[in-house]
């Protein structure tokens, strides 16, 4: 009873009362401390959440998954795009798929010969909220006339059109039962894919968690490629706020990226390597040195 | 390698991502489901959030220690209020000190023979949310022509006025060091405050967690009004949204609470009881029994 | 580049580390801090844990669900026991279903007029374990010549048993779907229960949580028992450990535990009132006050 | 009231109820699923636990802290041994510091050219609880007549031997202030370190998370060893059951882990390649590519 209000053990407010818990698995999760909640809502398509973290600022989570977020969006973008871009020697036209949050549109704009992008998303919810919400990820790249943004169906698109391209990006997000792209990725919408490019068209397209014993979606991704293009390359980055080493996997019948030199990368670079804060030449072929786990498959 | 789509292990949609932490102590904690979050923003006293939870409504949280919730908010206050309004014979005038919320205000409007209440809450933005985004929780309450709310702290009001007041409700926050409480619960604060309350006074307060083992903060007020008054009354109200037993107190020179029978209570209820979801006589003499570890302090 | 060691952000060793998870639905949670694990195996009927609690002492967990801790097994045990050993006049035949871990004996045998007690569990391993790991909850009970421990289905002991009780008290697990009980306490099972008991026999249960919206599974046990006996009590007892109003329901033909008064049962608890720690004529009443929700059902 | 037993909504059994957290910073932590506690004791100088996880096997936790896990120790250990030990041209005499679960020992002894190794831990329950927990990580390699280990503090160890080593391996822990090795990691402890080792020796050092935006410990180590040795190689592996990038340090005057080609790493490595699942040449280049943000430290 001699208790006094100072000897009072109270929670210490250091202690972080507001989450988003990204389950990896039924038993294991990452718990992100948030600010707060800047946006809540919910589409035809998916539940599109934003959070104010306390760790990486801005994170956008569909479905309940992480997407990006403002402290590394980068890593993940620069990631997905680039290397397809210098991988291929002339890319012009481009078609990325999904991608809604604007910024594999804002990486593939600053190669300065492409001609025209096409981006086809089916969820125009998720483009606005992005622009509006996190405007440095698309950073305008709507607005730049070579920029044709529909929103559609990818598959849909893919039968109608009869547009080719050099560079396709694959900006879909995982595959989950509830999610828009389920039943999506198989080896009949990759061939139709394949049919709307160029003969010496690259491919890039982001695959999941990669790290050893995580990485059962990106084997059946690659899976899925193999036997559609001559040359699979699986390549991967560490993303701090999925807290994973990232999967993402180049395809092409005519282009290889083990082939040209850090140099020659850095070479075509040049006009905006200031620009990136991740990839050049050296990551890149850092990035494409495959695991031993993964080179009895390829 | 064999893997399809159908059979990856992926993350139930059933598990929640969203989460409000009630840190009981370092080493216990609950985890509240959230739909999303209503409400954040930072006053000159404290820091206000309002979620919306999957299991109890809206909840109301002050510096991250929850207030209240839609589902069981009438538990707590209905606790708070009638037990002194019934003890004292005929309360005319009323202080409330806090009650931002404004449903104590609520619960004590009720007592047709009221005819003034007085509500001294320091922070205004509490008041102004609150009105906004938990509006049946205030129910109107304010525009009625008895009450004057008064944007202050409770102890400079306390010293400078000259009203007289027949009970006292004290619905402040808990007093942790960063509290705008915190140092406020004193022996002379509460003297100061039975120095404004007629002869036969009733003070209620809300007195923090009871259970056995979490009840610090609880022996501690007890000890405080000891001495002050002459009969103290500890009672008890489980609130599902604290995952607690809560605690208040009752204090008078010349009323207890256990004195009445619950058929006389149950009469001075009849012209609202309908309106009550949880109080009436018999649950007055329940949460006023004493539990065992509490005995010894009477 | 000039942080210096003592300048580093590091996660206080505050923070607890270890913890073991009360999921009370899939959007909430209890998190209770763990010093370390002391018991953890397997049974032919389920999984058994034992926690060293930072809060609550040794914790003993059943399928994932806490059944009692060291701190509050008092408050748990003695409610399920003792308000039908009093609210019968003369006990002396005592069926326990489930206890195994050692407790509700230990209460049943305070009573002196009590000549045998028939304890049937089903699981021996759980008796093992609490015996070794939790020895001040049997305390010696089961070498205690009035008492006959069978390892046992119960519903397969009654249907073979000619033996009569004047009480039984239920201390089975929740009958989720993969616990030992599922589908065993329908109303087939109870009036099993009822032909082993003498005419004025009294049954007490434990009825899962029962604090407003955590009660379906105790309106469901109410509901099964209704119409099998003629009085049916709902009572209620805070758990710390539980975080939540735990439900029993106290049943029989011929004896009402609201009619007694307190003082009568103060008077035959009188010989080990010293050794409670919980319960006594009070408690009784105050815990058998039915909130407002359940009234109607009764 | 019409609930029946199979429409209660009750928790699964999937959802997982004992979790071993990391906190990786107030605001961030990773949740472990735990099948059991294998392990919990205390040293003389730090907690020590081992968890049975679900999804890393077993894992080894220091003062809280993951040191290791059954499912992915090899990449760690691997990555901090081998650079070292294929940089150096002829490697007789190891220095190894910490390492007290064996593996990093393991490791340093498949080079066959080495003919001592002293090891100097200061807390032989540490080694103790891990030959016995986990042996497959030390897996006989304290028998080896190469070895000696020493149960003793590094800097009074050091401070006494006139030994020379042609290369040292530090796998002491995080020196985090309750750490046995805070205040250990200065410019005064690495000087001693260098003055103990012949004038062409490599030191390895494991130095922390070293993902961007977690790497404050990272490029604080970074900072102590500059100007110390004139080579200083920063390089990082991803570990699954750490959930980072986790970082390490090369330093020497003679020699420099980039000049050497994959190939002639591979041939160096030769007799003992089929045995290391994560290390060989190619991923020796890609896990010394430095990162943008710590070139200018470079």
């Amino acid at each position: 009873m001699e208790a006094t209000e100072t000897t009072l053990v109270v929670p210490s407010k250091k202690e972080c009362r507001h989450w988003y818990v990204e389950w990896q698995e039924n038993d294991s999760a990452h718990y992100h401390g948030v600010e707060r909640q800047i946006f809540h809502g919910e589409s035809p398509y998916q539940v599109i959440d934003i959070y104010q973290t306390k760790k990486f600022g801005k994170l956008l989570v569909l479905d309940g998954d992480p997407q990006s977020s403002e402290h590394d969006e980068d890593i993940y973008h620069e990631a997905l795009v680039h290397p397809a871009l210098v991988t291929h020697p002339n890319p012009r036209a481009i078609l990325i798929l999904g991608g809604g949050e604007g910024a594999t549109l804002r990486e593939a704009l600053r190669h300065p010969q492409i001609e025209k992008i096409v981006m086809v998303d089916i969820d125009a919810t998720v483009v606005d909220v992005c622009k509006k919400e996190l405007p440095a990820y698309s950073n305008g790249a709507y607005d730049n006339p070579k920029v044709r943004l529909l929103i559609d169906d990818a598959n849909k698109y893919l039968k109608e059109t009869n547009e080719k391209f050099d560079c396709v990006i694959s900006d879909l997000t995982e595959p989950f039962p509830e999610s828009p792209t389920h039943g999506l990725l198989t080896k009949e919408f990759f061939t139709l894919v394949k049919s709307r490019m160029s003969a010496d068209g690259v491919l890039a397209m982001q695959a999941s968690h990669a790290g050893r014993g995580m990485n059962r979606l990106y084997l059946h991704h690659l899976q899925t490629l193999k036997g559609i293009w001559k040359t699979i390359r699986p390549y991967r980055a560490f993303i701090p706020a999925f807290y994973s080493e990232w999967g993402y996997i180049l395809a092409s019948d005519a282009h290889d990226p083990l082939v040209s030199t850090w140099q020659k990368i850095d070479e075509k670079l040049k006009p905006f390597a200031s620009q990136l804060r991740y990839y050049d030449g050296r990551i890149h072929h850092a990035i494409f040195t495959p695991p031993k786990e993964l080179r009895p498959l390829l």
